[in-house]
This record gives structure tokens, sequence and C-alpha cells, in this order.
């Protein structure tokens, strides 16, 4: 069986990797549009910030290794079209048949139309070729606005920070950093963070235009409320979005964002063609309700189920997500999991809820600090429908706990409020941050 | 309603503070045989180890700040005898009448009987003073022999050679350090960190009997197996029992052990009697077996329990224990849950079970390091008995997670294989050392 996979990112190589264990007669062709595969593309704020210095460690595995399985990778090459009819990919003047088709294109930076945006010294955080420009043109000491204040833009912040000393400046569209994934106490902490580390945070402001010198070098950004901000380089971090433009003509069925339809076999609405990752929208477990991810283990898990159902018809489901979310932003860390207000407020879902601080371990032991804790449950189901975590030490690990008691659908009573959490005074109080929330929520 | 609490720690003064926040008109009568109550005993190695100085930081709640809230606290007197028929207690020639009695007289050292077993310089971890006189005569770089190597034993362990630079020699009777609580690969660690840091240890061996000066102070413990260990201190912390022999020529139920039974509303045998901590025998969560677990965690929901079911009959029940530990010897860390070995063996629980060696996080965020995870599912239920994990950098509270799992009694199948565990290059891997383990349980 001949299995053409677009895309060498996490779902792709996924895909290709396991489908060869499973049975090394499969036939596997991934066409990919880089020189490189199997991008962790998580790791690139680590390089510019010089955690490490070679970028190859960016790549989980080469394109020779994956050959080195059977596995043909076809590089450079992006594809022109597919015809579902004939199962046909075509490419560079050629064109290639498929038995099953798995599309794993991933996500793209959003790039808004913003007057002179294709300037040199504004980048984006996608490719390795990102990362190694971003390194190579912030200079020490240079002054950097970060546009957008998600996950990615956090970390470009903190690393460039830490290791450029840069002047940065973040400019936030929304009232409140990281707005539909933490609650407003949680954005509190990171926006007090930005303020003790003198980084110039703008909210409720957006860049209308860029003023570049003649070399096409950004050197101010113009915003909508009037600000003038001097500039050497910028970061693009507003967002991404399903890179599926491919398929826009085709019958593919997509949702409004681009984003693939799937079902919970990653298969699409096309007989042998599957999709997963990024580039898809996906179950989400407590609520059965679709949504894009953009998360790494989202796609790992999709890879494993889409090569498990081409090798076995319908033999492995997706059980769904919970947009499970860890950031460590300088000594803060933040943990979330679960449905998000958006859509609690829409569909109405009744809830009670409860927002803790507490203190990671004991105050006799050194280092005890600060932790916050909220816990939302659902009052029709009595289940855990997220949860949020701030802290430092690595106290949000907790958040593993948190996690497996929304995966279980464990109900919020009497009985689970005496869950055997472990004590010992370099980690935990005897009385643990979780015993405190459950006990006011049952 | 007059309750009469005989033992002020955890679980005593536990139900004294309940019992008053649910109703301040209850009369509350605390007989304590130590001048202070609330003894946070856990705490003892982290003041021995200077983790700071005054040892009134060992105390939670002060008497005082008890009977501000009307608990009356007897200070410094041992209860002579109980009639639970007249329901009368005893003490210092007086006694008093109860409606309800809560028995939370805890747990004592084990001293073996050696020969000068009493000499001065033998201490135990168990009171405010052992702690007080451990850390004022163990003088730096003195040699101190450890008797046990239990949790406390590490503990200790830990905290003298840190802050007093000592030459340890440990002795344990058994052939593996911390036998009944993990497993040989993990015991494996500590014995390695225990060689890594020059301290000796001995296994398989016993003291017989310690040699003492003119100042009844030990010189010199001789072992079973002809060893002469030199020593300027001795630490016994061999384990410890229920301090029950008050109660052994009445009519109160009691395990061999010497712990007191007790049903899941912590009822004595005995009408109007509780009892909760480390006297008692409790509730294992998973096999609805009892043991006494000797955790301040159990202690304090018990604690919980019997002030609700004194209140009002009936209203709250234990729903068992998982033994959950969780301890830090240096740089290592180490947590479990759930049944142990020998229970398993015994019941003849058909287990299967794997051990997994991965790492904490990304290769490419500074502080990468080990970890292990040993997962142990009950192949008749499919649920996970036992949890074991080793590591550093507090990666190891990921024993939230396993804890959870365990008591929400969840499957081990292909739909916990994708629960949505957090993932950022600082604190995890795409995938998960718990995703490794449970592909390979499933």
């Amino acid at each position: 069986m001949k299995t053409i996979i677009i895309g060498g990112s996490a779902t792709g190589m996924g895909v290709a990797a396991k489908l060869k264990r499973l049975d090394p007669k499969n036939e596997i062709i991934v066409i990919q549009d880089k020189e490189y595969v199997s991008l962790g593309a998580c790791g690139i704020p680590y390089f510019v910030g010089d955690n490490f210095s070679n970028p190859e460690t960016l790549i989980a595995r080469t394109v020779e290794k994956f050959e080195e399985t059977g596995v043909k990778v076809i590089k450079n090459t992006k594809v022109d079209n597919v015809n579902f009819e004939s199962k046909e990919v075509f490419f560079n003047n050629e064109s290639l048949k498929y038995d099953k088709l798995v599309i794993a294109v991933g996500s793209k930076p959003i790039i808004p139309s913003i007057k002179n945006v294709n300037a040199n010294n504004i980048f984006t955080v996608n490719s390795k070729e990102d990362g190694i420009i971003i390194k190579n043109k912030i200079t020490k000491e240079s002054k950097v606005l970060i546009i957008g204040s998600g996950l990615i833009g956090l970390e470009m912040v903190e690393n460039i920070y830490n290791s450029k000393h840069s002047k940065i400046t973040i400019i936030e569209k929304a009232d409140k950093i990281l707005k539909n994934i933490f609650d407003e106490e949680f954005s509190d902490l990171v926006e007090n963070k930005i303020h003790d580390k003198n980084i110039t945070l703008i909210k409720n402001d957006e860049v209308i235009e860029f003023l570049v010198d003649n070399k096409n070098n950004v050197t101010h950004a113009k915003t909508r409320n009037g600000e003038t901000i001097q500039c050497d380089s910028v970061i693009l971090s507003i967002g991404v979005l399903p890179n599926t433009q491919l398929f826009k003509k085709t019958n593919l069925e997509m949702e409004l964002n681009g984003a693939i339809k799937i079902n919970q076999y990653c298969e699409t609405n096309i007989a042998d063609v599957f999709a997963g990752g990024d580039c898809c929208s996906s179950l989400s477990f407590l609520y059965k309700n679709t949504k894009t991810f953009y998360l790494a283990t989202i796609a790992h898990k999709q890879a494993k189920i889409i090569a498990d159902n081409i090798n076995q018809s319908m033999s492995n489901q997706f059980m769904g997500g919970l947009g499970t979310t860890i950031i460590r932003f300088f000594d803060l860390e933040l943990a979330r999991s679960g449905e998000n207000r958006t859509f609690m407020e829409n569909q109405k879902i009744k809830t009670r809820e409860i927002l803790i601080k507490d203190k990671d371990h004991t105050n006799y032991v050194s280092d005890q600090e600060d932790l916050w804790l909220k816990i939302i449950v659902d009052n029709n189901t009595n289940e855990i429908i997220n949860v949020q975590l701030a802290g430092k030490n690595k106290s949000v690990l907790r958040i593993y706990g948190l996690v497996s008691l929304i995966w279980s659908r464990v109900k919020v009573d009497h009985s689970l409020e005496q869950i055997d959490l472990p004590y010992s005074p370099p980690f935990s109080r005897t009385t643990d941050i979780i015993h405190i929330a459950l006990s006011k929520l049952v």
C-alpha cells in the first residue's frame, strides 16, 4: 500500500515512523516544502535564547534517518494540487498516485495586512530559518517589538530578554495578556512579571503601519492609538492558522478558519484521505465540540491514530483534547487545562468555581513560594471542566493531577476531597492546595 | 455536648478545630502529655538540618490559639485510664466524663531491646524535645549512626549531613533501603546516592549491643555480623508503632500491632468512641483491606471525618488511603502510591508492570535529568494499583497525576493512553514518560 504524506512536521513524520513500524512493507512518501523534516518548532525560542547553539538540535530526526527506514522524503517541494478523484498529488510538473493520503500541512503564522509588513527585520517564529535569522539579526541591547502576547510571544520575550538584554515592547490587541487561555487573575501575574522586568506592555492597541528606512528595515511602528514605537526588530506572534489554502477549491470539508474537518479516526470527508495536527479541527474531550488546538501533543497523538487506521481501518480513535498548556515565563510558571470561558458562556454551562492562593510547600523549607489554583466545575455533570495554576519551583506540575481528574471525569464530591495526595515538607503542605480547593467545591 | 480528645497532635487538634468551627457551642477538652500541641513532626529533620532555627516553628498552632477558640487543653498530662462503661477519663487523680471520646494518641518510635539503648546520646525523632536535643548534641563533624533507613531515617541523614558535615553510618536490617516502600530499582538509586556522599551503608545487619563510657554515652555499636561501629551519637529510626498500650487491657478492639480498629466513620467498636491517625488501622483504598499508614495526610483527613461524625452521626466516611509518599534525598526525589508488593503477593493479584527510564524535559533546556517511572496494573480490574517515581527538579510531582488516575479507578486502555498531559520544553517532552508507560501497558 502506498501512502503519500503532505507535510514533514510532527504529524506527518509521526505517521511515517509509526506506519513503518507497523509494517515495514508500507510504501511511504513524504512531500515536504523544506530541506529538513521533524522540526521541533517549540524549541525555536530556546534556540534564540542561547539555551543551545546548534540549530540542528531543533530537528528531532533527520531525512537520512527516515530514509534508512525506507520512508521516501521528497524535500524542498511544494504540492501544487491534489486530485481526490484520481488519487493523485501534483508537484514539480510530476504527479504521484496514492492509496492513502495524509494531509499534515500544519499551521502558518498570521501575517496582518499592515503597510511594510514585508520589511527585512520583521520575523515570524515558525521555521528553523526563522530561528537562525532572529538569533543573528537581533543584536545585543537592540529594541525589539513583539506583536502578540500568546504563548510563543511570551517565550520569545523571555528568551530575547535573557540572551540579548534587549529593550522589549509588547503590543497586545486585547485588554489582557493570554486572554483566551487564562483568567484575569493569572494574566495579572504575567503582566506584573512583565512590569518587574521593565518590559513595556501596550494593551488594547495594534500596529497599523511600519515605517522603514531605505534598506527596507523597520525603524518605527505606528499604532491605532497614536503611539510611535521605535524598534530595531519586530517579532510577529499574533497567532497561527491552518496552512490549508491549497485545498480551498477542493471538496475537502473545512471550518471557517481553514481547519480540515476530521472524524475520530482522523478521516476527512474524502475517502482514503486522513488529516491531523495543526491543520485540522479536532474533538474537544469534554463536550465533544470541535476546535483547532495547535499543540504538538495533539499532533503526536493524531499521527499515531492515522498510522493505526491506515494500517487497519478504524482501529484507533482520537478521544479528544483538553487544550492542556504549560508555560514558563522567567521564574513564573502557568498551566491550564479544560474548556475555555468563551465556550462555557456560549453554551450557557452553569458552573461553580474557586480561586485559591496558597503556598507550594511548608514554610520551614527554603524557597516556599505562592501558588494559585482555580478550578471550575460543571454544576450539571459535577465534573471539573477547567483548571488554572500559577506558581514557581515547578509547583504547577500539579497540573498532571488535575488533568487526570478531568480526563477520568471523576465527580467533585466528598470522596474526591479525600484523594490521597503526597506530602513531605519540601514538596507540599499536609493539606495541599488541591484539597483546599476541592473542599470548597463539594 | 462534651468531647474529650486524648492526644494533641494532627488528629486530635484537627478534630478540636473542626468541631469548634462546626458548632462553637461544642465543649472540647484535649488531654495532651506535652507542654504544646499541634507538633508538625515532619519538620523535625529540617529543624535539625538548620532549615530554620526556632523550634516553635514546628508548632502549627499554639495552645493559646486553641484556647482562644474555646477549646480547653489540659497540658503535660498523661491519661491513666478510661472507663468506657461510665464514659470517664482518669488522669492526675481526677476524672472527666465525656459524651464523645476521641483517641488520637498517635504512634511512638520502636525502641529495640538492646543493651544500653537508654544511653544519653541515643535519640528518637518524635517530639520537639527530640529535635532540640539532636540539634544541640550532634556536633560538627561528629560520627553519627543512623539505625533504620525508612523515610525519617533518610531525612535525618540528609539534614545531619548537610548541616553538621557528620560522618554518617546507616545500618539497615533488610537487604535493601526502603524495602517495603519502593522496588529494588528505586532503592538502588537511593543507595547510589548514599555511596556518592561517602556515607557508609551496612545492610543485612543490626545492632546487638551499645558500648558506653562512664557517662553513659555510646562510643561504639556492635552488630550481629561482628562489626564494631564507632559513634558519637545514635539516631533510632527503625519505625513506629501505635501508642495504644493504655488500652491493652480494655475491650477496645485492636490489631496485633496495637492499632485500634475503626470503621469508615472512624468509630471504634465502643459506642461514642472515635479514633484516627497513627494509632489506628485504616481502610486501604484499592482492595478495602486495612493497614496502619502513619501519615500526616491520613491523620488530617480522619480528623475532619471524626469531627463531622461527632457533629452529625455518620455524616462523613473515610474513603481509604493509598500510602502516597514523597521524599527528597539530597537532589534525588522519590514518590510512590498504591498497594505494596507484600499485599499483591499474599493476595496473588495478577499484575503487569513496566519500568521506564526517560528524561524529565527536552534536551535543549538546561538541567535535563533522568526520570524513572514504574506502573503496576491489576490484570483483573485493569486499574493502576502501584506507581513509583524517581527523578530530580521536582519532576516526581507527576505523582499527582498518577495518584489521580489510581483514585479515579480509570481503566488502562487506549483512551487513557491519550490523556492530554502538558508539554512545554522546560517541563516535559512531547511524549511524556507517563504516555510512554501507558502505551506499553494497554
